[in-house]
């Protein structure tokens, strides 16, 4: 993996809070406060303060003894990490319902993200529109891509065909995939990818019950 | 919180990557494979070995040295580590896009995961059923949850009535909630709670392509 690209393993949780962060810092803006304490985001996201103070560290910026971090300046700066407030162009693999949901979830949207084409194996589906997005077949993909630069691919594809598809994607230049699936996905090293597993969340949530009744759940 | 149901948060990370060792470990298993090393699974998982083994170490197996690990035993330990095989009654609460997509998500099914009931507030939608999971109104979540031994309440509601919703079910008693949103949202320290927040996986997309072309994605 080229080092240029890849964030250390050992930082993704910390860029995963972020948006957490700045919700808050933005409650706080808006509320005239002009400075925050790690002990008060600590309490605000439920997290130790000794680790709040370490994923700050990420965006450069400092905190005051006894006066805190200077909210506005936290704010820009992490956006500036996330590269928010800037548009992505998108485009959405496999129109079902998960891609109908993602196709009409504003937060994407709010965030910059544009989703500019839909694609589906379905003809019946071709020529249709969801959300206002149109949604053309997957024969058009390569074309469509090429066309529009499309930097990003959603996919929300069955697991059996996830594989087939992503592979697809690369060999016609896609340069980053959000993938929705639960099975191991591979792609060459200069793509970038992030993979949204249910079954990642499921684990947590199982071993917080399991450990609670250690004699099942039900 | 309490220390005996909240996993420690540096070990996240670890629980999330589970299911992703356990498919691996599963095919092996298929293929006759008695014993794996840790840089095997380093190069499938595309990690470390060393987070590999720091991982392992949360199982209770010990690899021996130039043999490496029991693939059996390891599904066995992570199986029970995760608390999976047993099966879990959930509900779900808002019946939208996405609620229709998890009601058919059948990995949720195939891990123990069984929506016995789903509860909508819109009324037109009361009685219907989607994927064979009958939609009730939100009037009758109080009266259902403690009738039908619910732990588990999957939550697909917009994100402003999100911490309303949650506030309900926990006051009918709910034990797990697992939400679909990126707002944040506050849980009595006794309610286990997992958070999918597609903005989470957004952000560490979007850092990435910054990283790649810093001035700007479009």
């Amino acid at each position: 993996m080229s080092p240029n690209k890849n964030l250390k393993i050992d930082k993704l949780p910390t860029i995963r809070r972020m948006p957490n962060y700045l919700q808050i810092l933005r409650g706080l803006a808006t509320g005239g406060e002009e400075y925050v304490s790690s002990s008060y985001l600590a309490e605000r996201m439920k997290i130790d303060a000794i680790l709040v103070r370490k994923d700050l560290e990420l965006t450069g910026i400092s905190g005051t003894p006894r006066v805190g971090f200077h909210v506005r300046d936290l704010i820009g700066s992490i956006e500036k990490l996330l590269g928010w407030g800037r548009t992505l162009d998108a485009c959405l693999v496999g129109a079902g319902q998960l891609g109908a949901a993602l196709l009409g979830h504003r937060e994407l949207a709010n965030h910059g993200v544009r989703i500019v084409a839909a694609f589906d194996n379905d003809p019946e589906k071709a020529g249709t529109s969801i959300h206002g997005v149109t949604v053309f077949h997957f024969d058009r993909i390569r074309e469509l891509l090429q066309r529009l630069t499309i930097l990003l691919a959603i996919v929300c594809v069955p697991a059996e065909v996830a594989q087939g598809v992503i592979d697809m994607l690369v060999e016609a230049g896609i340069e980053a995939v959000w993938v929705f699936t639960s099975v191991n996905i591979t792609v060459p090293d200069h793509i970038i990818m992030q993979k949204e597993d249910l079954l990642s969340g499921l684990a947590v949530l199982s071993t917080q019950l399991t450990r609670r009744s250690p004699t099942g759940h039900s």
